[in-house]
């Protein structure tokens, strides 16, 4: 049998009145009988109706997170730094993946189950530009990603253009010149995939390297698998390519493996880069060189600018950009000096 | 400003009650009727409120989840293959991370915030089986890992000794003799580095083969930075192994980075295996031999075991333990042919 507030009050030896005032965290209680009401509740196991309780103070204590896939590296370290930075703030995460689908993004928008939170981090991949006004809704709202930009809305993302440019300069500053890329997405102007084909387009062009379709491979997920595909597809084309940029770190681990099955030495033959700062990059033969771009801060900021919306939903003020900084973390797979003879 | 019921209610052409009716999913609502009700709250962009929805029906429509944290790969695929279960039941997730620490396990099982949702998937790692008594809680629970056993809830789990048997055995048949194992916990008899160091050690038995200390190398974390620090460790005792068993894949990742590192070449110096059966694992240099422990069958049954429970809080019927069959994915880490002359 679960225990009622009448319990908790006998076992304090107080009125049911201060058990309410303790659990919803009321001003001018005296904190021997906060503790003395707490340690009842511990010892009893009671647990509170939160239901009742946020229909009262209007706050649930929840986020949502919305994510493509948790089998994806890069969203299941962005959840972890989110999960940890709430719980920080004592407040809880409800995990939502999209699967990217534009559809089921829209649905989630439009869901009542956000009526069980008060707010939401939201990383879209499958609605684009056109959809920034499906972003107006009746609740505070944080966006990721790189897929819609300049909506009503909070968001924080990363530099892609820049820090796929640095990450194409230091390939182009240690020697290589014939740089492949994989996971670009055709036609793409915005989204991860379009904006770091931007930067890798820029920093050919102001070294004046021309740009060559013939070593662009495409693929529409960023799954490890499709970095291998993607580089068997570039090997059986039969151009020649000495650097290789993986659009992030799984599509670079995926070609590195190809890369090395079929013969070709990382990075004496071939430079390998990443992108995203994935833990696992480095551990993998030989060790993955990549663009760090600042994912623990965006988690951080992301959660901490939704708390604040959620604050002062009164005094709302303009939606903001907010963007992380980058490094280019050196590793085995693209060292930084040219490789005499190589 | 957010739309009302009778907002809803007018543009559909009907009466409050039907909109009620259709938002809680009462039976003999005309299809037609459902239908432009439905259209009318899409249009409008109506969030019914939930949290009332809820006191009434006594259902959340979520659940939890709770984890030791996201950003260990296994945790990250059994959270991501659970939302998809829940998913398609239309149940959403609420993912907690723990930490392993137990303390933190205990309060959640304790915490109001678990009244948001309808019960709980919990896989506690810092609690042990002394600790059995505080899993009887007021909601539905299921138990995962193998920290507490015959607990009065249902509990989905691996074949942990059997799997681990299984793949020492491997080892030995390919004609490995010196199993060097990364990830042992000192004195632990259940839990995942127990039950997996005593299934090891009953293949030893088996085969005749002494078990030595000298090769067992203990982290209590089960990162890949843990397992490249187990490595370096056995490495630095100047011990002889011609295989190394890592109690999960991002351990044996981590060691057999650290044994390339040392110029000691995987599979032919020394054989390395796995367990968990991770994504990660195929495309590792080399791919790593691992046992896939049943992980996606486990979420699956979790999930659908969790909803069962919820449904028929009634007829509660005995606690269940649902073990997971297993299966050794061969690779190139540890070939399953003895190699003559390696």
């Amino acid at each position: 049998m679960a225990s009622t507030l009448h319990d908790v009050a006998r076992l304090a030896g107080v009125s049911i009145k201060t058990v309410s005032n303790v659990i919803n965290d009321y001003p001018h209680i005296r904190p021997a009988t906060k503790a003395r009401v707490e340690q009842a509740i511990a010892d009893l196991g009671y647990t509170p109706n939160l239901t009742a309780r946020s229909l009262r103070s209007g706050r649930t204590g929840a986020i949502a997170l919305a994510v493509p896939e948790l089998a994806l590296s890069y969203f299941a370290e962005l959840a972890a730094a989110v999960i940890e930075a709430a719980d920080e703030a004592g407040v809880v995460v409800l995990v939502e993946q999209t699967g990217g689908d534009r559809d089921r993004e829209l649905e989630l928008l439009r869901s009542p189950r956000l009526q069980m939170t008060d707010g939401l981090i939201f990383s879209a991949l499958g609605m684009g530009q056109d959809d920034a006004e499906h972003l107006e809704r009746p609740y505070p709202l944080v966006l990721l990603g790189e897929r819609i930009f300049d909506a009503p809305v909070d968001h924080v993302t990363m530099r892609n253009v820049e820090a796929a440019r640095a990450a194409t300069e230091y390939l182009l500053a240690s020697g290589r010149r014939r740089i492949a890329v994989v996971g670009a997405h055709p036609g793409e102007v915005i989204g991860s995939a379009g904006l770091r084909l931007r930067g890798y387009r820029e920093a050919l062009e102001a070294a004046g390297v021309p740009y060559d379709d013939s070593i662009i491979s495409e693929t529409t997920t960023w799954h490890r698998s499709n970095g291998a595909r993607g580089m068997r597809d570039l090997l059986d084309r039969g151009v020649t390519f000495d650097a290789v940029f993986g659009l992030n770190d799984t599509l670079a681990l995926g070609a590195m493996r190809v890369l090395q099955e079929a013969g070709i030495r990382v990075p004496e033959d071939v430079a390998v880069m990443g992108f995203d700062g994935l833990d696992e990059a480095q551990y993998s033969i030989p060790s993955l060189t990549t663009v760090d771009p600042g994912q623990r801060w965006i988690a951080r900021t992301a959660v901490a600018t939704l708390l604040e919306r959620i604050r002062r939903t009164d005094a709302a003020g303009e939606p903001r950009l907010l963007l992380a900084d980058f490094h280019i973390a050196e590793r085995e797979s693209a060292p930084s000096e040219a490789m005499i003879g190589a």
